[in-house]
């Protein structure tokens, strides 16, 4: 007899090579659905720099805020699970510099909601910030500048995120176009900062120039020839090479387009129309809706939409695409662009003049479309709790401050820290914020019909701490502002969050307003509108970790103080990187304790 | 017998009133000789906010940068020995600032030179910088932004320092006058960066206006009655009362004035003339001078002077006081106000134009003047070392970088890094900068005289690391521009010290020039200009732990690398204020000790 291990020799070795091969298999498994896996949800990572750059948005040279040398900024085209690495260097020379990812719920990562003074301290010049975030659902988004006016200086672009691999959108369509829609001035967004805080206070006026994918055309039109209200302008010389050539939609007959709209306009509330053509409204802020039908479609700014077209008309013909003004008296001509056939040449002039956008103070035409905009189904979009923990009230007010011109909410008018709030509540500074929390309320002696009786205001910078994950109403409260009967539309966008939009009102918010809520299908979104003197009433769920900012999102508007902060989960926010928060009391409380060479 | 206790009690009752006398006679001397030490050193305390606002420097309304609401900022007036104590608060929007004080050798407070990416992160928006330093040295300084352009934006004042309480000045006079010299363009700082950084870069001109202490006329002339060149300009309408009406120099008759005299241009070198009257130059840059008489003096951007004034001429009349362009071929008219005699009313236009400014390219005159500015004498300027222990030479050369123009030091355009200097080398941070040194001189083989041969450059941010207490010579050697023929004239400004100007010479400097150097009187300056194809020869002692800029003071070429950064006693430097650090890699390796929540 041989020893234990030459008598165990053969078995084993027979043994094990099948034992080696069903491991193999067995890997190789393992292996394709890792493989798999990584396919469902990859990473795009994009390596940006911020700089300004010379520029012709409209056909008159200006300097611009660009990425990587382009305005607007490269589009981030994802899947719904994928991970964003935006590795972004600031090569301003003195400015700071965040982008914010609007729509983006940054569930984990507060710090990468890129909100100067609230997620996080500015990137300085010649410094590199990782904005690394998932994109959890499909849908229309878009990124932007969030310090002082740097939207406005140009610094936009678009994130479309499709379904994950395998899974579908609820309708069909055979291609797709992504207009981004924004306003340009002349002036400088520096000076228009200056204006905006100066005594007695500049106001910035309408835009010059509407711009459909950062083009735009100033003093020329397009359309000229029509005998029309844009006739006092020259045709347009253009080769279609211009930087402010028109993003033209090449289209083939007899097939379903999705037109995906989004608008980070600072100022402008937009309508747009297409000639000949209906469109199918399927989409807002990255949400389904119940599709319908409209022959124009009212987008502020903070939104986005997607449409479906059918390009069912005479394909002999091209059809006028044009956006005009709505809310504000317009000074500013529609943006135009042309849906061409492709059966026809890019450069024959539509048949008839291009849509009129309806009347800026058509307000019952505005709500009429608001009201058409519902949820798809609670399979897609979860329902309402049919109940609140917390209900917040915002009066938004116009204010005067020593002779400065304020918005305010509930009569405090936001002016952001140093320290961004994410730093300060993450680690307890109570020096870095007002620490007594902002008024939930306003008095019941306040006539939201007339300017107010004391239109002094006050600056702060309290936060509204939300219990975590318990459900909380905003109304968002309208009133008159300084001026006797004005009232302005004001859309407001919250961060972190999609809310349910439950109702909208006249006059002031009662609890009888509650009658009117939708807790069938109300839409969930991130921006909703007030319109003039009434209320628009919210809730959603404060269940993602973090701190969030909450304003209107007319730029301008946000920089003179309209806008709130909430924060929630505090003890819950993982750890923060440390290149998000060196600056102010976290930059220095951290140097104390590490500046021991 | 009683207790010990009572034993003592009435002797040393009695004796303890006669201390008690001996001692508040002592100590009220000790506090009389406090008090008279306070009086001689005591500390200047400012709280200074930084802001843009509409101003009408040049009667045109524009934005300027202001401090407390003011253009220019707050003159700080103080003795030497004094401790001068600014708490700047920023109070831009967007971009980060900082104040370099020009003069001050910040002796023991490196952090507080006020130099962007140098000895200090630029403080952001809303935070506060503690400007703390000794004037230790009576004389004529000014203060100005050290980050991007922002001195181009109008970030400047006066910083006068008079001698100690009790001491006196070499020379004697009735009363005062602070000139600060600027020139002003109508596009921004902001757009001017973006211009020089451009490609093809696009040169800012001219400036449209010179400014006489943040005041100059636009479109009209105070002397356009006068048939000379500047009588194609309307004669200006000005009450006095104009943000843009001139600073006049009210005098009365037969006194001596001294008129301080700073030149804070971005580019312009001024020649000042005043009508009648010569001037007696005493102090350059804080150091007295051999008086010498001249009819018009010469100021580069960066330098100092003192002129005393005899108001001998007519009292009867009116005198101009002009500063031309020089150096450039000038598009700018002359900067002009009155010397008033108070016999007259400040109205009263004098009888003869304006003094004429010397032709822009009349070198000779040019290298006349700044030959006659030599030190005092060794009681109040110290003697320069006679021979040094390291001779850097630095060749300034106009270059291309991938299409960009830049300016060159010995083919390294100076590329500021994210991390300040002062804490990467203090704590020995290897990825801050450069750790190769950068070259000490050029080529045999170069041509000053001929555009370069190659003309591409490479940036970098390398530093010049000095032996502590080491004489250092300097060797600017000035070249012929990227087109041919031109060569251009260079001040060149040193931080944390003064040199000794030891001599100008012609061409390429050799070992020949030693023999044209001065080592009797030179001056001692911070600031010396290099003719155009010419060298000048600089020494200074490195006795100052710290890190320090060196560059070419025209705005404009700094923001096109035309710098470098010297660096010596790093392990001398006291402790750095935390708050100083708080950006790049200071911030980060503070953070990653102290982020441990």
């Amino acid at each position: 007899m041989g020893t234990p291990y030459t008598l165990l020799g053969e078995p084993f070795s027979r043994s094990f090579k099948a034992t080696l091969i069903v491991w193999c298999i067995f890997l190789l498994l393992i292996q394709c659905s890792l493989a798999a896996t990584s396919n469902k949800s990859s990473s795009h990572f994009y390596k940006w720099e911020v700089e300004y750059m010379y520029w012709s948005p409209d056909g008159l040279e200006n300097v611009v805020m660009g990425i990587n040398g382009k305005f607007p900024g490269p589009t981030i085209r994802a899947r719904a699970g994928d991970t964003v690495h935006v590795q972004l260097t600031n090569k301003l020379h003195t400015e700071g510099v965040v982008i914010h990812w609007h729509g983006i719920r940054q569930k984990g990562t507060p710090w990468a909601d890129g909100t100067a003074s609230i997620s996080q301290c500015a990137i300085n010049p010649g410094e590199t910030f990782d904005y690394r975030f998932t994109v959890d659902r499909a849908g229309t988004y878009f990124y932007h500048g969030h310090y002082g006016m740097q939207r406005s200086a140009g610094l936009y672009g678009s994130l479309i995120v499709d379904v994950a691999e395998g899974e579908k959108e609820p309708f069909h369509y055979d291609g797709e176009f992504d207009l981004l829609l924004s306003d340009w001035w002349h002036k400088s967004a520096h000076h228009q900062e200056v204006g905006l805080s100066s005594r007695p206070m500049r106001w910035i006026g309408e835009p010059q120039t509407l711009l459909i994918n950062g083009r735009g055309q100033y003093g020329c039109s397009l359309a000229a020839h029509y005998s029309n209200e844009q006739s006092s302008l020259s045709q347009c010389n253009v080769t279609g090479r211009e930087q402010w050539a028109p993003y033209i939609l090449r289209v083939d007959p007899n097939k379903t387009y999705r037109i995906r709209l989004s608008s980070t306009t600072a100022l402008a509330s937009l309508n747009v129309g297409i000639g000949n053509h209906k469109m199918l409204v399927v989409e807002a802020d990255g949400n389904y809706l119940q599709p319908f039908e409209t022959d124009d479609l009212d987008i502020y700014s903070g939104e986005s939409y997607s449409v479906l077209l059918k390009t069912s008309q005479d394909p002999s013909q091209n059809y006028w695409i044009s956006f005009g003004v709505r809310a504000r008296k317009p000074q500013t001509p529609q943006a135009l662009t042309i849906l061409n056939y492709k059966t026809n040449s890019a450069s024959k002039l539509p048949l008839s003049p291009p849509p009129v956008t309806p009347r800026w103070d058509d307000y019952a035409h505005s709500k009429a479309f608001t009201n058409k905009v519902k949820a798809l189904d609670h399979k897609t979009i979860p329902k309402p709790p049919s109940t609140y923990h917390r209900r917040i009230i915002l009066l938004n007010t116009q204010n005067k401050m020593d002779g400065y011109i304020k918005w305010s909410i509930n009569n405090v008018s936001l002016s952001l820290p140093a320290t961004p709030y994410l730093g300060s509540i993450r680690f307890g500074l109570k020096n870095g914020f007002d620490q007594t929390m902002p008024p939930e309320n306003f008095t019941a002696q306040y006539d939201v019909m007339k300017p107010p009786g004391n239109p002094n205001t006050t600056t702060g910078n309290g936060v509204y701490m939300l219990g975590y994950d318990s459900t909380v109403d905003v109304i968002l409260q309208n009133a008159n502002v300084l001026a006797e009967n004005v009232s302005e539309t004001h859309p407001w966008h919250l961060h972190g969050h999609d809310f349910w939009v439950l109702g909208y009102g006249e006059g002031r918010f009662t609890k009888d307003g509650e009658k009117k809520f939708n807790m069938k299908n109300p839409p969930y979104r991130n921006t909703a509108v007030i319109f003039p003197y009434g209320w628009t009433a919210l809730r959603f769920v404060a269940d993602n970790p973090g701190v969030w900012a909450f304003h209107c999102h007319i730029e301008p508007h946000l920089h003179m103080g309209m806008g709130v902060v909430l924060a929630e989960g505090a003890q819950r926010i993982p750890k923060i990187p440390n290149e998000a928060l060196s600056c102010g009391l976290t930059g220095k409380k951290f140097m104390r304790t590490g500046n021991n060479f």
